[in-house]
């Protein structure tokens, strides 16, 4: 079985949605991968604040890393984001992945977004699926 | 005030997100804007399947275009997406919108998303906040 | 391995707070229990419309019949409901379910209720998991 | 305008839904209100353990409590609860309450649903409409 840092950087080296984001991993702990990334202007919708799907994007690979580095295939099913504040460009965002259920199938995490002012712009919460293959 | 047309014309020529993704816009009537986009290879996550990001932000897109096509600033507040079916680089999505309530500051949408086998691979769902302020 | 109607009165004979609510089975097939109910004057929140929790019960309720109607055991994971109208004292609820996905162990449901005049008031949707254990 | 504590003392002598579900209020700050309630026999599903309503239903009445509190009118819009961990007859279960974010419109909010042994039993987000109506 591969180490939680195995895990996430096999992940993140196929994950070309991550790398275009730009997200880089902060820290790794079984079950709860911290990661950072720079909002550009390519990133924004039509009022240009961050697309809805920057933070989201960002929380659900949170998600994946996280609950990945249990040493489990797991996917995700069920998300949300709860947008609390603007994001705009050249914002810097880290996360804060709280793990709020697991199970040998399922998994329930909630990952904070936060701004470089300490500021919480979203919350994004998941719930997974764990397949049972184990990550070699 | 614009037209629905008018309004989404404005808002995807300022979305560079939404033009990352490659979203068209299929057709337009207020309250229901439908969008067309093709998954590239630089969309994935560490499974090689499209990455949770890239459903979210295409219903995040349709959200934004139909609710604001209504003549009157809005943004997201609350939005989830429920993955469904894997969704494959080279696959065709296209977005199909429910206006669920519209009330004057409120507006919850539903946005189906199905691949070019007419099978439903995501529901979006949204909650949004109409500012009062009018597109001019 | 009992019928789908089998299934839905063992779980409603044992299911107190369906009948508390008052809750009554309108037709069964396999994956879609369509349920009704009328709203009581115990039922109302500090605004004197139904409590949030009355549609959402009606809507999980619904949800637990549809999914467990294959036979198989499943509970409720993560869930959402949208208030959309304001439900009041002596409205009778219906529901429609949509079954959104199913595999083995992870089934998304969406429960739209309705009221007499046929005006959507809510939209329910749930994920479950599936145990594995047969009704029998 | 009433003070937080009178407005929900208001609320709870109106809302004939808490008063079923025998929620107390532990404790009224702007924002937040705690409650508590113990889980009877009429309150299950078809397994025989708590319906997922209550969970809910206690969730959004703490919801409801702490965004009244501030003075100003307000109904939630878009709620949803992860059910983390099997709640049964006889549990007692307490909220906490955060405030993820309130602006002159919008609320959103979150209440973590703890047993009598403190495990987190349920998470319940929910995003509310504030119409500008005093409390008095």
């Amino acid at each position: 079985m591969l180490s939680p840092t195995e895990i996430v950087d096999r992940m993140m080296s196929n994950d070309t949605m991550s790398q275009w984001l730009g997200i880089k991993v902060n820290s790794v702990s079984p079950g709860s991968v911290s990661c950072i990334m720079e909002v550009r202007s390519e990133m924004v919708n039509g009022f240009q604040i961050a697309h809805g799907g920057i933070t989201y994007s960002l929380g659900d690979s949170a998600l994946a890393f996280s609950v990945n580095s249990h040493g489990i295939h797991a996917v995700s099913v069920e998300t949300s984001v709860s947008h609390l504040k603007p994001v705009k460009i050249g914002d810097t965002l880290t996360t804060q992945t709280r793990e709020l259920s697991l199970s040998r199938k399922i998994g329930v995490y909630q990952v904070d977004i936060f701004n470089q002012e300490k500021v919480l712009v979203a919350t994004f919460k998941g719930t997974v699926y764990r397949t049972g293959q184990e990550w070699s």
